[in-house]
């Protein structure tokens, strides 16, 4: 394979946490041992993209810095090692490493372990958006099965993860509640084939939420919002349940009355998908992208509602950020690759 | 054994939840099948008995109700079963029944498994306190062994339980950290033998908590405050780590930073020792009060500040509640098995 890579590339750039998003020409990166260079394709906005831009994910990269935790294209270049040779030349879905530039750009430079290999009758469209909604929403499955809950509370349910989680929880037998926060999202989810739907702006929620644990016996709450809400899951829960706080979008701390852990043997943990996969070995975590791509365009997928280019990044975030129930924001690195337009 | 059992008792009686506590004359109770009567010696006020008569235990007893979680006394008659009479003449250290009246009374109805003989070297005055607190502080030594954490944060460290952890700690080889609210009190767990004491109300609290915590890798945090506090705890904490809220002696709800629990897989769990005891069969049970009573007058001994017939319960319960940490106040039923003066 014989890929021409230019020297300088056109990338999204964060100045400052809480800043706003410039596009800048910045030189490509060059891949280390271990490592491949990726000519993306495109990047999706992801709730866990609007933390990082805002300075309160998991951490923060010295600025200025090029955003985006996932994306997919295409890998011309290898460092020295076995799997990135193995990759070179081959349509991967891809993960931003922790310690260098993200995927907001014509280029990134990654770990090998953070690419997943295409199957051919994968878009590069929808292997933009494989890794992080998709091998969460089959975690909590998995998570489910393994601790026995025969059913599952999900909040923000018209999230792009939260009809994931519907449609699997459907395909495993195991009923969803989801919680939404509007009157049109109630309608939404039902439409989506969404059985037990509640409206937690509603004054009666917490007396509803309470009824409804206790009939499907839903004892795994997955809970998006944090703040007020946590202490609201926790209380209503069934006795001996387990609320999972995976995504703060209300920016508040949790409150909670210390009675529920206490008496009736609850309790409050995290999840964050890095964890997770860096327990499983490259073979589990292999089985798991394939899983992922068999059910990608029928259960996990994605509804893309914009479309836009890296100049309009800023744009593009603003977008989404305000309804992020309508679809996702796909931020295209290569129109050749992804179409802007539909 | 004969034994003459009158018509009818003193007992302390609360009337209204949060109200103040009277002294009447009461029918003596009956036991009915499985259950025992205690001619009660005596009996503590637990941090647990402040949370019930203000109406915020794990349960509210219809009123008017006979307060008290704990006690000692001998048992004087038998309902049906085997297990009531094998009881029959022994002295016990016991538990009220959450369906019936309470340990603040000279004689209590209690179900024989809420019984534990107490061995002959055993007074009643120790019996009395033998439940409780020595069995949480077991159990806490036990969670530490079998999750492998091997250092503790303790709270409210120069309670009676507090003081218990401390001991056993050290008997177990387990450092703990112990964390007080006052001057005082760093002082007095020095004295008792603690080698790391922080004092909670000092403005470099979170910090110093945070770097002993990691040096002594302590991963299991107990927390008997609840409100604030609990969220320092998470906060300072080393990854992995579980907080485990077992009072909630702030009477506050709990704020916490959900990134702990989100990126740094901690987890916030309660401890209730009635569901800690359900778990254990009459065999592992009985063996958990022997070796308690083995370490009754080391380890787990509790130091009685106040001895007060039961006519001045109300004044006990005001005298505790304004020193928690001076000792133990031990309302007595039966002066002649407690003497009330020292």
């Amino acid at each position: 394979m014989s890929v021409t890579i230019p020297d300088s590339m056109q990338a999204v750039q964060l100045e400052s946490y809480g800043g706003s998003l410039a596009v800048r020409q910045c030189p490509v990166p060059r891949p280390g041992s271990g490592e491949v260079l990726v000519r993306m394709a495109g990047s999706p906005i992801n709730p866990a993209d609007l933390s990082f831009l805002h300075g309160s994910y998991k951490y923060q990269k010295p600025l200025p810095v090029i955003p985006g935790i996932e994306g997919s294209g295409t890998v011309v270049a290898a460092g020295p090692g076995l799997l990135p040779r193995l990759l070179l030349g081959n349509r991967v879905a891809c993960a931003s490493s922790p310690t260098s530039g993200g995927t907001w750009a014509e280029y990134m430079v990654t770990s090998a372990k953070w690419c997943a290999p295409l199957q051919g009758n994968v878009t590069l469209e929808q292997g933009a958006m494989m890794l992080i909604n998709p091998l969460t929403a089959l975690a909590f499955i998995d998570i489910a099965k393994r601790e026995k809950h025969v059913a599952i509370v999900s909040t923000a349910a018209a999230s792009a993860l939260g009809r994931m989680i519907l449609q699997l929880g459907r395909q495993n037998g195991i009923p969803i509640l989801s919680i939404v926060r509007r009157k049109e999202q109630v309608d939404l989810v039902h439409a989506l084939g969404g059985e037990y739907v509640l409206d937690s702006s509603r004054p009666d929620f917490g007396h509803q939420l309470r009824t409804l644990t206790r009939q499907l016996k839903a004892t795994l709450l997955l809970d998006a919002v944090a703040g007020g809400l946590t202490g609201q899951l926790l209380e209503a829960a069934p006795a001996g349940s387990t609320v999972m706080v995976y995504a703060y979008l209300s920016r508040e701390d949790c409150v909670i009355d210390p009675r529920g852990l206490l008496y009736d043997h609850k309790r409050l943990v995290g999840f964050y998908l890095a964890n997770w996969l860096a327990r499983k070995n490259f073979l589990q975590s292999l089985q798991d992208t394939r899983r992922v791509q068999r059910l990608l365009a029928t259960h996990l997928q994605t509804t893309v509602h914009w479309r836009l280019p890296l100049s309009a990044a800023q744009q593009a975030v603003d977008l989404y950020r305000n309804n992020m129930s309508a679809g996702k924001a796909l931020l295209v690195a290569n129109p050749q690759e992804i179409p802007l337009e539909r």
